[in-house]
Order: structure tokens, then sequence, then C-alpha cells
């Protein structure tokens, strides 16, 4: 008797079961719409004041002045120095390594001009301002912080704000480290729905901002929802999962512990190995009942492997791959003998991890690529965090009278026959004009 | 006295003014979010039999079968046929204009090797299957077919749907056209939440998709906002709007046209001049006195103009670019005599028209660019509308060996710093059994 789910491509219900076990619905129920939107009310209001009460009422202590929110510079840079040598190589090193890829990833303009001389662009800009979110307490992350903050700085934006609460005034010396190393220019002690009212609509003391970034509790994704428009947003996250296929020959103890480490985030994430290989599935299965009580955050994990966990046996690799795509993992595990000849084949995912040696963990800390990923299938249509999403494009025309005269011709008669006759005009005039 | 506002930069509460000039909230009450919510509900659980009571509810034609509700290929071929040849042709060269500037924008996948031998990257693939929701009746826009689908298709989408309402059982045949030209795989004569219903959930005859886009009412709005997140969507928009920046040197009639161009869309289009020269504002209020009577949507126009229309002189061109910054314009125009020398000092704006030549409208139709833009300020943080929308992006990593062992030691670090054993007990595995 297993913990997980065992599935088969080849049951007649296993469409069905797939989608039962995929199927998650984020909970923001009527109480906590309002009580968010109260909040943002308050702080659009009023602003610091706002700051202060919540501050003191949710994170217990009491500020004097809204200036007491800031985290100067020089108390990240202090972290920096106090935390201890191999922690502030880790941070580093992982710093380093994001920030290679993020350059990689970094767009740029271009332009071409058309037979009539006419130039025709795209020009690309950074956001002037970006607010970065980080939870307080047990999911401080110091891992996030550089996920979020170091696409931003390689993107060039301006300013990057930090917010995180400080519940009962506790400070996270690797969170306020990594913002050092990762390049924070200003940091506050704020959190919940205030500090995504006060990063969107700004206030005397913290800046508004173009876009708010990071993850972050129910209160904090519906006040982010809710203040998309004024600001941009990263996507709603739900929970974290991960996908396997693995063809068998993969020491089965490594798939346990890579289905553990996205277990061990919480209750709701989700771990699924798939294998055409049905001894192999049995190995894995026996390798987690033996792992599991080794394991610091075993009451999770076994809860999130109940819940959430599967064990899919397929026809084949392509009945596999079939299978992933269909479940459009946030982070997918090809541990194959060869898979830079599938990975081609995948369609949806999040991130892919390629080969017998590439932990899953591995991404999530230092390999470079962002650990902030699309979930639910949301795979099929938005990618990783990277610094795209700091960036943003104008397009560019710049017309030559000839070819203003050329363009007049059809863009007349499309907004005639669109009913749009100033749009025609406006084009005829340049037309007629030209020499 | 002129029907527009005239604000100067100089104006002691100038940037009170900007702002509630600026200032527009969509509204989307109760009673929408109501209706909205249960045609939802309707169509995810009743399927097609809701989409048949709604169509007959709604615009009061009555499909005997969901069979019905579908446009078939050679239906928009025969519309293709059908319309003015001179309407044929522009619409075929929009498109082709379109389609090339589309292809400079396709993203491509990129990979790199570390130091350690470890493969990082990023695969890029199309969305399967996307859906295109076109109004119907008056705001019918054979332009914002070109516009949505072809990016769609150059970006190599698998299906493009294509929903249009056809209140009264009346078909567009310049809308039909248009959906042939760009390559519209299916079209279904539906509209309203209904339509983005069944496009977010699909139903036996509508193919669920992975991604709507398109303009809609405030139910269609509403709709989008309610199933982002089971597929995506593009911005929802807000009213349209224009900055012409002029050195006082264009045809003030050319200008006049520009700005009532942009009002003619609706009464809560946003059309503002900004110059340095302030005889050339009030020979731009000449002219729109004088040519308003000439037009056809005239009560539009002037209702827009005084609404929401502004002349803003400005102390110089760094004074008038530091106003284009703080608008962040859906619509751009540099109406000066050298634009590309300050086109680099535009952070923010949807597109640029640069030169006199340029008229605004010629990128509402032909020029190429997209003329899907961000609209009310979001044009901070948000990009035109295009072929990277329909496309997305996937981490990828391949550790070697030793590149692996390498990252082992990093991530266990952090992982054990944040309290994630199973993840650094994961990434230790392969650090271990490196050769």
């Amino acid at each position: 008797m297993t913990m997980l789910q065992r599935l088969s491509t080849s049951d007649p219900d296993f469409a069905d079961r797939l989608a039962a076990l995929l199927a998650w619905e984020s909970v923001s129920d009527d109480r906590v719409q309002q009580i968010v939107a109260e909040i943002l009310r308050a702080v659009r209001t009023q602003g610091d004041a706002a700051l202060l009460e919540y501050t003191t009422r949710f994170d217990r202590w009491t500020p004097t002045t809204p200036a007491d929110l800031e985290l100067p510079r020089a108390r990240l840079e202090q972290a920096w120095h106090t935390i201890p040598a191999a922690q502030r190589q880790a941070l580093d090193a992982a710093a380093e390594r994001i920030r290679t890829y993020a350059e990689h990833q970094k767009l740029s303009g271009w332009s071409y001009r058309d037979a009539d001389g006419t130039l025709l662009g795209q020009q690309v800009t950074p956001l002037d301002r970006a607010g970065l979110y980080v939870p307080g307490g047990k999911a401080a992350y110091p891992s996030s912080v550089l996920m979020n903050a170091i696409p931003a700085k390689v993107a060039g934006v301006g300013e990057l704000i930090m917010v995180v609460p400080t519940p009962d005034g506790e400070l996270n010396e690797l969170v306020l480290a990594a913002a050092h190393v990762a390049g924070v220019d200003r940091a506050f002690a704020i959190g919940g729905a205030q500090a995504v009212a006060a990063l969107a609509y700004g206030t005397a003391t913290i800046p508004g901002v173009d876009k708010i970034v990071g993850p972050g509790n129910i209160y904090v994704a519906t006040a982010k929802r809710a203040v998309f428009g004024q600001v941009g947003i990263d996507m709603v996250a739900g929970p974290s999962e991960i996908l396997v296929i693995c063809d068998g020959a993969t020491d089965p103890d490594w798939i346990a512990m890579d289905l553990f480490s996205q277990a061990e985030h919480d209750e709701d994430a989700q771990s699924i190995l798939v294998s055409w290989d049905a001894a192999f599935l049995d190995q894995v299965a026996a390798s987690i009942e033996r792992l599991l009580p080794t394991l610091e955050r075993a009451p999770i994990i076994e809860a999130a492997l109940r819940a959430r966990g599967a064990l899919i046996f397929a026809r084949d690799l392509d009945d596999a791959i079939a299978v992933a795509n269909q479940i459009a993992p946030e982070h997918l595990e090809l541990s194959v003998a060869d898979p830079e000849a599938i990975v081609g084949r995948i369609r949806h995912a999040g991130a892919i991890f390629m080969g017998r040696y590439t932990a899953e963990a591995l991404g999530d800390y230092c390999a470079g690529p962002n650990h902030v990923l699309p979930t639910s299938r949301t795979a099929r249509f938005s990618s990783p965090l990277g610094v795209y999403d700091f960036q943003k494009r104008s397009s560019l025309i710049l017309a030559s009278a000839a070819g203003s005269a050329r363009l007049a011709q059809t863009a007349s008669v499309l907004a005639r026959g669109e009913g749009l006759t100033a749009h025609a005009r406006s084009a005829e005039y340049r037309g007629e004009c030209a020499p």
C-alpha cells in the first residue's frame, strides 16, 4: 500500500482522474476580498498613517514614524557581513549565475527600412521602478529575493523597492543579505495587502512603482489582482509542482528525493512521476516509504503526496510526453538517457531539467534560470519570470514622404470601410502633400 | 473660446490638473459582475445549450443546432471574393505589412554552456490554440482582426479560433474577409461573455483555447478578467489616446485631424497636443473649430475633445518630453524636425509616430506595427500586442556531472539556510555520485 495514487494512461477513466488530480482553485473568498478592499482604500486615502496602523496590528510591532519603516541600505550590507561565510559565498555564487543567465534574456530594440524608405522598429526600455514583495516569517526565502531582484536590475530598472514584513519585528538576515547582493535599492519593513497598496499607489514614504512582483499569501495575491492595471503584476502563483519523466534507469532514491523536494513546500504541492517501467514505479514507491521518515518536513511531505501526488504508468516514452504536455508542469525533469533528443517535443513546461544529474533543486537556487515559473497549467500560455518582465516595447514608425503617400492609400480605404473618416483624412493629408 | 482645455506646465497646479485629465476608471459594477458570473457558470456547466440560449436572447437570432454557430471557412472565403476589389487590395496590402513587421518580433530559443559543461538555455514554443474576440455591430473593425490574428499565425499558433457576434444575424463581410486573409482557422457566430466562456472552458462545439485576445464591451472585458488564469488574456484596454508633441512647424490642420482621428473612436477617447509654440496651439485650436463641422462623426469628436482633450503649453522640448513620459500615451506623435534625435528619450509609449508625415492613422491600419497598444498609462509596464504574446518560454538546464557536483554545493547551503532539507539532499545525491 503506497501513499501515492497510482494511475495508468490505459485506464479508461485516465483523462478524468488526471483532471481531478490537477484540479486547483485558489480560494479568495468574499471575506478576504472585503478585508483587502478596505486595506487598499485606507492606504490609498491615508497613506503612511494606514501603514503604521496596519503594521502595528498585523505585524505586532510599532513604528513611531514612517521613517522607521525603512531598512536602510547600510542595514542590508550589515546583514551581508554578518551571515556565515559559507552562506555569503553561496549567495554570491548563486547571484552570479542568475545574473549571467539573465543577461542572455535581455531584449534589444531593432529597426528596418522598407522599400519606400519608411523606418519600422521597436524600442525597448526598462521599467522606471519595480516593487518586490518578499514574504516574512517562515516562508522568507533569500533565493526568492535573488530570483525576483536580479532580472529587474539586469533589465536596467531605475529603482527596485523591496517590501518584507517583519512579524514581531523579527528580521531575516539571509533575506537582507540577499537583497544586498541582488542590488535592491530601497527596502521597507511592511507586508500584506498594505504593502501592495503602498507600492501601487505610493505614500509619502513608500515610492509608487510601475510593477509589483514576488510571492505572498492569499491577502497579498488578492491585493495584487486588485491593483493590476494601476500597476503591472507578475503571475499569481498556485502551489508548486514537479513532473518527473523517467526511463527507469535513474537511482529511485534520487527520484524519490526530487518528488519530496517539491512536496516539502506545503501540503498543496504536487509531485508526479511518469514512467513506462512498472517495476521502477514500484522501486520509487519503496524509496519513498523508506526515506520519508528521515526527512525533517515529513508530515508536510506525506500530506502533499497523499493529497496530490501520483505515480503514472505510461505505455511508452511518447505516451509519457503526451502526459507532460497535458499537465504543462511548472517543473519537468527528463530523467532519461538522451534528454536532448526529446526536449523539442515538450510543448508546455515552465522549466525543463534534463538528464539524471539535473535535480530540480539545482534550478531552485543556483543553476541560473529563474525559479519563478508558471504553475497550474499556465505554462500553456506563460513563461518564467525574466528580464523581459522588467522591459517593455514601443513600436517605432517613421514614414518617408513617399512611404506616407503609399500607406495613405491603403489606410484611407480601410478607414472609410470602418466609417472612420477622420482617420482617413488624417492619412490623406499626408498623401496629398507628398513630393 | 476653444472646446479643449488649455494647460501650461508652468501652472502651479499643473500636476493635479494633468492627473485629473488622465484619470480613468473602467466601470464594472456589481450588476455586470453578477450577470457575467452567471453566464460563465451556465456555459461551463451546460456548454452548447447555454450558447444557443444566450445567442437567441442577446443576439436575437435562433441557431437550431450548435453546428449553426460555425462560420465555415468557405463562408470567410466567399466574403473575401465578394467585397470590392479596392477593399480586398487594401486588406491584402495591410496584412502583408503587418506580417512582415511581425516576423521581426518572433522570439527564438538560445542556449550556452558554462565552464563546467552545463547547458543553459531557453526553448520557445507557440501556443497550441488561441481565441480571438471580434466585436459585432457598429464597432466591428476588420483592421482589428488583422492586428490580432496575424501575430498569432506568425507565432505558429496551432489553431486560431475567432468569435464574432452577429446581432440580428447580421454578418460583416469586411470582418469575414479580414479573417480569411489573416488565416483564421475556425470562426463562430457567438459573442459576449458567453463567447469568452466557451473559449475558456470549451464546449462540444467550441474548442477551448489557451489564450483569448481582442477587444470587447464591458461584459466581454469582465468575462476575460474572470477567466484569467484558466486561460491567458491580453490587456483589458481603456479608451484610446493620442499625445502629439509638435514643434509648431507642422500644418495645424494635419495636427487637428490627428487629434480628431483619436477622438472619433468614442466619447471617452483622449486627444492631447503639447507644444512650446503658443501661437501654434492657437492655430490648431482654430483648425479644430473650422474643420470639426466637416466631419461625419463631429458629435462624438466634440464630446471627446470637451471631456478629455487638452492643449498643453510646455516651456521647451525637454519639458514636452517630460509630459510625454508622465502621460505614457498609447499613441505618441513626434511631429518635429528631427524625431530620431529625441526618440531615445521617450521612456513610455505604446507606439511612436515619428516626423510630420507619420500620421497615427497609418499605424492603425497598415504601417506594420500592431494597433493593439497599452492604454491608461500602462505603457509604463506593458507592450504592444505582438508575436511574443503567442509564444512562451521554457527554461532549459542540462547539468554535466561535474557541473551538478559544483551546483550541489551552493544549492545545499542555500536550501539548508531555508530549512528545505529535501531540496538539499536531492542536490547532494548528485554531487556525491559525480565522477
